[in-house]
């Protein structure tokens, strides 16, 4: 006997929210192309209009172009609309100030230790945008979008048990943020928020089903499925960076053993390339090391550029490992994209096409068959991006 | 600069289908009850039913209880009402003919090779169907749902590229069904009609984030997301059983290496079931070998339930192969139940002891903190149960 169960009901966007998302992707639009972008009936667009014109969302924008008979009027989103975009890295905060259309107004970047905990670097956080104010990029803000290098409860607003984050676990991020500056805010997952990025004005734009991958100091993977992010039932999906690719490799900082990030990630790769520098294997590592001390994943990209083969095979053997989780995660998901971003994106195409041959060789024929697997078109502002979307379209939904 | 996009518009079920599921799966309700739980203004939804009476899908079922003042009168699922729920492995064709309620009023299950082709095993379907009629399971069909074994499009209603389907690739099952009955057919792959039979009438109602896992002949993964089957862009997410798990291990049937179905699935075990029979490792599996001339999967399961310490083992060395796979796949989708079905789930609990600890020690903290990974409680039947839910749901979204 089939069970009692509860009925799924989806939700539809709102009219304003439609309305406002509009203006803001398409910039200033005639009342009569809304009317038929929005397949609304026209009174009550034009209500709607008129209430979001009287609560400072839209504005008046002059005539449009004739199309024959009385001339419709232009309307567009406030310019005055400012939204506070935040990426806070491991070790680097990146904040952006952007208009309704997500153009960026003013931008700060400086390094910073996520370890220093939420209090010091929220601190900093509302500083700089204190700044921002001060030197004139806003007068009031309409919302703040953030994101945090670890998981994050989205409902509630805060990072839950972050591996890397020591003091910031269940901290009221949204709520804080939200009553300093006096407007709605929102908190994600880092690579949630590149991969919100990248699909709002990247290479990913208009796709619905597709991963987002960074690697950087460690290896995260953004989720989207069916034109949402999908962020699993504890905000940890797409944590790829702890599925085991060796089981005779190193030891994890996690606790397990052989972890795609324990083989390759940017630490990963610093302390390969420290080895091949101190052996001598790579003379390009080797010189690096001599002038500065150190080297980093950066100083093997430039080795494999100037054709150093220790260091292309450093990349190539990452490569192999990355695509042999992605192989497995097309088979899962069967995505119509794959996006390769984060700082460890910088190893370019030799990187890249060792991801694809694998990818390729591994996945069944099916889901591969229109398969594009390519680098990330924003790079480094990714984050500040999808911040600036998630920022708006909080925004939007509670202009009601 | 933001780029022009598609805007993403949700779609609501439209009451017709809300109150006829409603109807399936609580049985007779007041029409007082209804309006309570549909949370609609009431007259909408008694012009609704109303209309629904007229076109035969809905009954007067009597008066209800008095909940004070007037009685309410009961409505219920016109019991006339027939779905066909197919289920087609690779070697067996499971029917039923169920009622509105989705409870059996006819089965029949047989051997068949799905290698035969589309002809040959959709004509035996029919006559299967009419040969019910004539039994009196029904006067006419409502909707016929169909599981089959390999990658479907779920839009088109057809398999595409199956791999052990010669033969049926972008063959018209839906179209061919659905006029040979004069009603409406839908047909999905057959580990997603379990996922769905599962969480209809199972141990995962309810649940809006699982996977299901079918270890069958094959192995294959059904996927629930935020309550609603995600079958990947070309129709064959989930496909897991191609993931690869040993880089020396065995040559797979899909020519690639160490597939985790070359590893543990029904064929795989039966081979390794083989060769301990035949080296005398295991005297369980050398008996049943004597007196029968082959050993199967079953007969794993029949020695490691006597103790015999090599089918124990290998039972345990599958689990820890699945295990490897699902933990990477709980680290990425974070879901919050594994079920564990198909035809060796019977290997039952030796199997998910190992499957559960490797999960639990593998993935995050965070995402198995409150993972349940439990068998499958509908066991055969769960194939045709989902494909029954499948063919209601289009029936009823039919009924406009």
């Amino acid at each position: 006997m089939p069970m009692q169960r509860r009925l799924s009901v989806r939700t539809v966007d709102p009219l304003h929210v439609r309305l406002l998302r509009l203006l803001r992707d398409e910039g200033a639009v005639s009342r009569a192309e809304l009317g038929d972008q929005l397949q609304m009936p026209r009174p009550r667009m034009l209500a709607e209009l008129d209430r979001l014109v009287a609560l400072g969302y839209v504005a008046e924008a002059g005539l449009a172009a004739s199309r024959g008979g009385r001339r419709s009027t232009l309307v567009e989103l406030n310019p005055k609309l400012r939204f506070a975009a935040v990426d806070l890295g491991a070790s680097s905060m990146d904040i952006e100030v952007v208009n309704g259309r997500l153009e960026p107004v003013a931008h700060y970047g400086e390094a910073a230790d996520i370890r220093n905990g939420p209090k010091v670097t929220l601190q900093r956080v509302n500083e700089l945008l204190h700044k921002a104010r001060v030197d004139g990029a806003y007068e009031r803000l309409d919302a703040v979008g953030i994101g945090v290098p670890g998981p994050v409860s989205f409902r509630d607003g805060v990072p839950v048990s972050p591996p890397i984050m020591p003091g910031w676990d269940r901290y009221p991020v949204r709520e804080l943020l939200s009553r300093e500056h006096g407007c709605p805010a929102v908190v994600d997952n880092d690579v949630n928020i590149m991969a919100i990025g990248e699909r709002h004005g990247g290479v990913a734009h208009s796709v619905d089903d597709f991963l987002f991958v960074k690697i950087g100091t460690g290896i995260g993977c953004g989720i989207y499925l069916t034109g949402e992010v999908y962020r699993g039932t504890d905000g940890c999906a797409g944590d790829i960076g702890h599925i085991q690719v060796d089981s005779h490799g190193p030891m994890c900082s996690c606790g397990n053993i052989g972890c795609l990030e324990a083989l390759f990630s940017g630490a990963a790769l610093a302390k390969d390339a420290t080895a091949a520098a101190r052996s001598g294997a790579s003379p390009a590592l080797a010189e690096r090391m001599s002038l500065r001390g150190v080297v980093t994943a950066l100083d093997v990209a430039e080795g494999a550029v100037e054709g150093d083969v220790t260091c292309i095979q450093l990349i190539r053997d990452g490569g192999r490992r990355v695509g042999g989780v992605l192989a497995g995660l097309v088979s899962f998901t069967n995505p119509s994209m794959i996006v390769i971003g984060g700082g460890l994106a910088q190893l370019g195409h030799i990187l890249l096409a060792e991801i694809r041959s694998v990818v390729y060789r591994r996945s069944l024929p099916l889901a591969t068959g229109n398969l594009p697997v390519v680098l990330s078109e924003l790079g480094g502002r990714a984050g500040v991006a999808g911040a600036a979307v998630l920022a708006s379209d909080v925004a939007f939904a509670e202009a009601a």
